[in-house]
């Protein structure tokens, strides 16, 4: 019985992750797209993400089924929570990437600010690094890893303050970038977003490991 | 044993609608202090912020020392897995009230935008009407009004619109208000994602009811 219960339970972890990388995907395009104002790959992605919620939901299912029938204990019964919390987590990671592919659509041919579209590259490849890396941690149950987060946070928080400062000085130097303005503060918050959930993960990750569950990160200092 | 673990069950419901009562107020202080550039209320919720995550995580850690030690069935079962789920957005909430009093403290003597503060104290209305319903909905495992939710939720987003191309306007028209339409955003954002949360966890007012699992909007409606 219990040797089906660890297949079973091996088997939603492979779903977990293949989610995580499918999102760590929809992240890149979804900034792509953005960047390069290319509506086909904004377009697609709009479809993709409801594969996401749909995977995610059967995740849940699976793992509240799982948790119902076998009731497991001890490490079984983290491992299962974990899922069960970090899903929502990951869910909630695509649709911020959507949300990033919805703004190409919004911001059509109107004047841009290129210190800001860099830096939102910069804090693109910085939260993918960090899903990969929290992604490998929860596999690996790394402990120390999945606490590094919270420093990588602080480095996409750093970022999103200085974007921040870059539209505003760009929307008072050219009026004419406020349509676009609208469209940054939306992402790079959506970014900044991302990192949380990231750290949500590694929350996650530690609680599966040694049964500790309290918040990384203060939520005043976010 | 039944019983008492019914009467632990009734007392984490009580301290699941206390933090949903708290939470709810913090909406209201936080889109105050802002509109009404109260920089003391602001730092107040700051502090209060900490103690919602912290109560937060105390209820989940009673839903999951229920669940491993008493491991309930049915809709027991359910009902703990529900808070420990509704826990995490009742959270989130509080922290996107909390941003919305970071914003107080950025906007400073900065020009503003009069009617984009209208919409959002509309907002701030229609947010915190709906919270109340679904935690109400809640108690009384009220299938019908969480599903309303979804419509709830739709007029917050077309207001989310609607203030984002006043934003764009009021921009355009006097680029001194570059300033306080970064917080504009910020906070209207803020507002749809706390009515994201409620529609959530009307999700989970289902899932608690009905024991159907599944997303009550699609996100690329969102």
């Amino acid at each position: 019985m219990h040797e089906i219960f660890l297949d079973e339970l091996k088997k939603l972890n492979t779903r977990f992750m293949e989610l995580g990388v499918l999102v760590n995907d929809l992240i890149d395009k979804g900034t792509r797209s953005f960047v390069d104002h290319d509506k086909k790959i904004a377009q697609e992605m709009i479809a993709e993400d409801k594969e996401v919620a749909k995977e995610a939901i059967k995740i849940e299912k699976k793992a509240l089924s799982l948790m119902a029938l076998q009731q497991p204990v001890a490490t079984d019964f983290r491992v299962v929570i974990s899922i069960l919390k970090a899903t929502t987590d990951l869910e909630r990671i695509g649709e911020n990437a959507n949300s990033i592919a919805v703004e190409t659509v919004r911001v059509k041919g109107n004047p841009r600010i290129a210190d800001v579209e860099t830096i939102i590259s910069q804090m693109t490849h910085q939260v993918r690094t960090m899903l990969i890396q929290v992604l490998t941690a929860y596999v690996q149950e790394d402990e120390q890893t999945a606490r590094a987060m919270v420093s990588g946070h602080q480095e996409v928080y750093a970022d999103y303050k200085k974007a921040r400062k870059l539209i505003i000085d760009g929307v008072e130097k050219d009026p004419n970038a406020a349509v676009a303005s609208a469209s940054y503060f939306v992402i790079i918050r959506l970014l900044e977003r991302i990192s949380d959930h990231i750290v949500n993960i590694a929350s996650w990750v530690i609680y599966k490991t040694s049964g500790e569950l309290f918040e990384l990160m203060e939520s005043g200092k976010k």
